[in-house]
């Protein structure tokens, strides 16, 4: 999927909301476990219910392997159930991957053109080398780690190299990078002050941002400091929406808090898309 | 397994080599590829083949994603048959995997209880809490990348942070998170010289290195900064000996150039272990 069309979906939906797809069995309704696929049910009757409401989905690959091969085959189940049913839909590979060279095109193949995912996460320690053959599918976005929602990002990514803190040379350094168009960047929503600092680094990117709702970050202060003239965010929730509810009506439940998201995102972008 | 154990393979075998399972269908002989399961085939030959010269196999995970889920099944095939057959082996993940701390926890299921595998390879960006999941395994090994062997090394790692290069204060930092007795770290066979101030921060932890073969490094350079009085260093090669050649006597060749690298390995850990 090129920028424009997700830009073009962002306007007509009035919502730059991405659900995530973090599927814990221990956490589904209890009624699904009888199921077949637990997962993939799961997920087939959230999106059913909340599509409209969000421009991208993101499964965290994570919550599949942990699942082994049945995971696997609930993730392929998904990612085909959207790109057949909602190709409007953006999908990100939660994967945060990183190799040398010949073992990152692997992984590029993998989500790119296995799991034909619209976008995957990298994670940046290994440098340009390591993200490179992501960066080069064309209309496949690469979603690089830059400042992350969760306490261990001031271990390493605010320490101060070059004068600046790490995250701000990474941003930097990969805006150098051949194909770095391809280029969107993580940023958690509870570092909201920093995005002003980040947008004068990489002003037209679009930033993935986990972090509201579950870790505390705040949609209006995200939107304070990183929107652009195109949004240029995907607001991501996870635990907030999905599971909303474990009854029987969890899906209707799962769609309303996506509603009263979309309902402040419409708001915040009034005026700009 | 326990460190110990490793400890008194490599006593045993007086080999301290890893041999890395990137199994690329583009690459191993063309008779495999008649069979059911290719991958799996592959590395079954290389292991019966090798199994006496080397103390730990690693399987690149990317290189089985990116065959979907049949290449899921050869990992999982993989990994079974080594821990049924040769339990003696140290098995490693080389997945490269972090997130929050929810996230890790997942992944840490994947690859500790569900592929039953020893260690698992990580990334250090998103910082403690990202690493702190998998080090609540009892004897199993979290290998942290700290200096790695690719060119793009040099875009983050080497910067400097409070008077130091960023590698070495990943090191140092990660020495005090819970349970960092289970840590391992990767180090790059190309940047030998380095090893020295390596074994300053963490004198007595495994290394996992790379780059000794078709990137280049130095076997005797890293065993002269880098070892210690328990060895300290688990030296991987992976296309060097597995595709040694692409004739039907594969594994034999595999096997000899296995050889090559342990009977190195004697004559530089001789009067060590």
């Amino acid at each position: 999927m090129t920028t424009q069309v997700l830009v073009s979906e962002i306007k007509k939906k009035q919502s730059f909301l991405c659900i995530g797809l973090d599927v814990d069995l221990t956490k589904i309704p209890a009624h699904l476990l009888e199921l077949d696929d637990p997962i993939f049910e799961f997920n087939k009757a959230i999106i059913n219910a909340t599509h409209h409401l969000c421009v991208a989905y993101k499964p965290n690959i994570a919550f599949y392997e942990a699942y082994g091969l049945n995971g696997w085959k609930s993730l392929e189940k998904t990612i085909t159930y959207l790109n057949t049913n909602y190709p409007e839909i953006f999908t990100i590979a939660d994967a945060k991957r990183g190799d040398i060279g010949n073992t990152s095109a692997m992984y590029a193949k993998a989500f790119f053109e296995d799991l034909a995912f619209d976008s995957v996460t990298v994670a940046p320690y290994m440098g340009k080398d390591s993200i490179e053959p992501f960066l080069e599918f064309k209309d496949k976005h690469t979603i690089m780690l830059a400042l992350t929602s969760n306490q261990g990002a001031f271990d390493f990514q605010t320490l101060t190299t070059d004068g600046q803190p790490l995250y701000q040379t990474v941003l930097e350094t990969s805006k150098n990078w051949k194909n770095s168009a391809n280029l969107m960047y993580v940023v958690g929503a509870t570092k909201a002050t920093c995005f002003s600092e980040i947008r004068h680094i990489v002003p037209d990117s679009f930033l993935l941002v986990p972090g509201v709702g579950a870790q505390g970050g705040s949609l209006a202060e995200v939107c304070k400091y990183g929107m652009n003239s195109q949004i240029g965010l995907l607001v991501n929730s996870s635990r907030g929406i999905i599971y909303a509810s474990k009854g029987l009506d969890f899906a209707s439940h799962a769609s309303k808090k996506a509603q009263e998201l979309q309902l402040e995102m419409a708001d915040l972008m009034s005026g700009i898309l």
